[in-house]
C-alpha cells in the first residue's frame, strides 16, 4: 500500500478552538475562547412545545428519510425572510445543510481543486481554513480593518494570481467583530465580478447586530458566481446543527450532489422543529432579545479592556456578532500570554489559529457572548493581569540575559 | 479561472435511486425502489416522550454546541450494545455520524486519492459509490454470490492491483440480501490482513435478521486497519440521521478531524433524543417487532415472485435486510422494463445503479420493508405484467426488424 493517509488528510489540523474547549471545561475557568451563544437565550420551552406538535401531527414522516435538498417549508420561510429585506431567493436556490459549516465544507468538496487559491480575510474564519485546507488549497488572506477587507491589496492579489474562489464574512466578521462598508461591499464586488470568480458570502452573524443599519450583501451587486451562507446557530440553536447556502441553478445542483453523498440530508427531525418554532414564534422578539443582551455584554468587554489592560493593546470596536479582536504590541507572543492566562483561569483563542501562515503571533480573538458581565468584568481583569505578568516577566528575563 | 467547478464535482452524478424517489412520489405507484423502512414501526410517542424529556431536563444544554466526537452517553451504550456480543470497542473508539453515509463520505475523504483501487462488492452500496467516485477512486467490484464475495475473484484483484480500501457490507447486503458465511468472512479477513489493507465493514442492517444465529464481524479476525459502521435508521429512525463508526485510535484521529471540517458534530439534540430513547425503552423489543413484521413482508414477496414473474427471472433469498435482488434472463434490459413498469404504477432500481461500469443492466433492486403485503402482491403481479409485456414486445420488435 502506497500510503494509508490520502495527502489532504495528512495536511489537516484539529481545530486549536475545539481543543482549547477541551481544556477550558474546568469551571474556575473564565472562557472567552469558544464561539458559544449565551445559552440564557435558547428557546428551551417552545422547542419543546414545537418538537412535541411536530411529533403529534406528522410524527411518522417527521422520523422517515427526507430529501436532500431540505425540508420546503423551512426553505420557503428562509426565502420570506430575505424577500423582507429585498433579496430575491427562491425556495429551490436554498439548500439546507448541518450549520453553514457543512455548507463551507461542500463547497470546498465542489469547486477546490489541489493547488488552488483561495481569497480569505486576514484573520479569517478558522472553520472555513479547516475545510478549505483538506483540499490542499493555497490561502491568500487578506487584511480586514474597521470598515472591511483592504480592496487595494485583494486587487494586487486578484491580478497576481489565479484566484478560485472568495470566502469571505462582511457582518461582523469572525474573528474580528469588523462590518465591510457599503462602499467596500461594492468595490469588493465590483473587483470579484470583473474576474468572474466564485464569492462565498458568510451571513452567519447577520442578525446580531447592536447598532445602524442593516447593509446589503455583496450579492446585491454581484449574484451569478455567489454562494450565499446563513445559520440559525446564533439565533435559534448551534447544538441543533442546522444552516443553509443559496446558489443559483448551475452551482446548487452540484452542491445538492456534494450535500447528497456526504449524508443524504440534514436531520428531518430537527428542520421540522425549527420550522415549527419560526411558525408559531416571532423571531424578532427572540432575535431583540439576543441582541439586548449581547450588545450589553459587547458593551462591558469594550468598557473593561481600556480599565484592565495595559494602554499598548488595541481592540475592535464590534458593532454585533460575538467577538473582539485584540493584538499585543509587535514582538509579544499571545501564545506565551495563553500559557499565563490559563494559570489564572482566563482562555481566549490566540491569533495563529486565524491564518494559515503563522503571522498573527501577537493577536487574540475573545467571545463576549458566553458569558454574563460578572463574568466578562472578572475575566477581562485577570486577563489584564496575565498580560502585564507576561511583558514585565519578559523584561525581567532580557535583563538576566 | 481555469476551472469552475473541481474535477471530482464533475464525475459525482446524483442518485439514480433519490431521483426515482421523485417519481414515486404519487400515491397511485407502488414502489420497491427506495430503502424505506417502514414507517409503521417508528416509535412516535416515544421519540416524543424522549424529546421533551431532553429538553425538561437538560434543555440548554441540549442545544448548545457539543464535542465532535459525539455525545458520551450515546457511544457508551453502543460500546455496551458491542459488548453484549462478545465484540471490545471503547466508547471513545466511536464516532457518531450523520448515519453511517457520513461515516463512508468522511473515510473518503481521510483515505482516498485519486486514481487509488477501491474493492466493493458487485452490485454494491450506491451511496458508497457517489462517496468515493468523489475522489476520482478506481472502483474493482467483485461478484456477491448467495454465501458472500468470491473470494477467489478478491485474490485475484489483490495480486493484480495496489488496493487502497476494501468496503464490505456481510449482513443482509445492500442490494443482494446476501450475507456472508462464516467461511468467507474468515477468508476475506485473511487477504486482507495479509496485505494491511483497510477494511471498512458496513454493519448497517446487522439487526434485521429473521432467522438464524448473527455470525462475527469480520473484525473478529482483523481489527487493526479496520473500520466498523453502524447506525440507528433501520431500527429506530432514518429521518434522524444518526448513526457511527468505530475505529482504533490512530484511524479515529484523523476521521474526527474530517468530521470536524465538515460539520462540527452531529446535532446535539438528536444525539440526546436517540440516547434518552434507548435509555427508557428496551431496543430489542423494537428490534422483535420491526424484523417480525419485515420478514413477513420479505416471506411475501418471495411467494409472490415465482407466482407472478416467468421463471426465467433470478431473485436471491434474504433471511434478513431489506432488499430482493432479481435478474432478467441476459440480454433483457431492466432499464427499458423501468419504462413499462412506471406505466403499470410500479417501481424499481434497474441494476445499473450498483455499478461502476453499467454490467448490471438486465438486473434490479426490489425493497420489501416500504410496502405492506397487499401491496406486494399487488406489485409484484403488476411487474409480473410488465416483464411479460416487455418479453412479448421485444419478440414482436424482432419479427418486425
Amino acid at each position: 500500500m502506497g500510503h494509508l493517509f490520502a495527502s489532504r488528510a495528512l495536511l489537516s489540523r484539529k481545530s486549536f478552538i475545539r481543543e482549547i474547549l477541551k481544556v477550558t471545561q474546568s469551571p474556575s475557568i473564565i472562557s472567552f475562547a469558544g464561539g458559544l451563544p449565551n445559552p440564557k437565550f435558547f428557546p428551551v420551552d417552545e422547542i419543546k412545545n414545537a418538537a412535541v406538535k411536530v411529533m403529534e401531527t406528522d410524527g411518522a414522516n417527521t422520523l422517515q428519510y427526507t430529501i436532500t435538498e431540505g425540508l420546503p417549508s423551512l426553505r420557503e420561510w428562509i426565502s420570506r425572510r430575505y424577500a423582507r429585506r429585498g433579496v430575491d431567493i427562491k425556495p429551490d436556490e436554498i439548500l439546507i445543510t448541518n450549520g453553514a459549516q457543512q455548507a463551507v465544507a461542500i463547497i470546498g468538496k465542489t469547486f477546490l481543486e489541489k493547488n488552488d487559491h483561495v481569497v480569505m480575510e486576514k484573520p479569517g474564519y478558522l472553520g472555513a481554513i479547516q475545510a478549505f485546507e483538506f483540499y490542499e488549497t493555497i490561502f491568500n488572506q487578506i487584511d480586514i480593518g474597521e470598515d472591511g477587507i483592504d480592496t487595494a491589496e485583494l486587487r494586487k492579489v486578484l491580478d497576481a494570481q489565479d484566484i478560485q474562489l472568495a470566502y469571505l464574512i462582511p457582518n461582523f466578521q469572525n474573528p474580528t467583530g469588523n462590518v465591510y462598508s457599503e462602499a467596500k461591499r461594492r468595490e469588493t464586488a465590483e473587483l470579484l465580478k470583473k474576474r468572474e470568480i466564485l464569492l462565498v458570502e458568510d451571513e452567519a452573524y447577520y442578525e446580531l447586530r447592536f447598532e445602524g443599519k442593516p447593509l446589503p450583501s455583496i450579492r446585491e451587486y454581484y449574484d451569478t458566481n455567489h454562494i450565499l451562507l446563513g445559520s440559525f446557530s446564533k439565533i435559534i440553536s448551534p447544538g441543533f446543527r442546522v444552516g443553509w447556502c443559496c446558489a443559483k441553478k448551475p452551482l446548487m445542483e452540484k452542491l445538492v450532489v456534494a450535500k447528497q453523498a456526504n449524508d443524504l440530508h440534514t436531520s428531518h427531525f430537527t428542520q421540522k422543529v425549527i420550522a415549527q418554532y419560526l411558525a408559531d414564534n416571532d423571531i424578532d422578539r427572540q432575535i431583540q432579545r439576543i441582541i439586548g443582551q449581547y450588545s450589553r455584554q459587547c458593551r462591558c468587554m469594550l468598557e473593561m479592556i481600556p480599565r484592565y489592560f495595559p494602554p499598548e493593546v488595541q481592540y475592535t470596536k464590534p458593532t454585533g456578532g460575538m467577538f473582539v479582536w485584540a493584538t499585543l504590541p509587535e514582538g509579544w507572543s499571545s501564545e506565551e500570554l495563553f500559557d499565563v492566562a490559563i494559570a489564572k483561569d482566563v482562555a481566549f483563542v490566540p491569533g495563529n489559529a486565524f491564518c494559515s501562515d503563522a503571522s498573527l503571533g501577537s493577536s487574540m480573538r475573545l467571545n463576549f457572548t458566553n458569558s454574563d458581565e460578572d463574568k466578562i468584568e472578572e475575566g477581562i481583569k485577570r486577563l489584564g493581569s496575565a498580560i502585564k505578568e507576561l511583558f514585565s516577566k519578559k523584561k525581567k528575563t532580557s535583563v538576566i540575559a
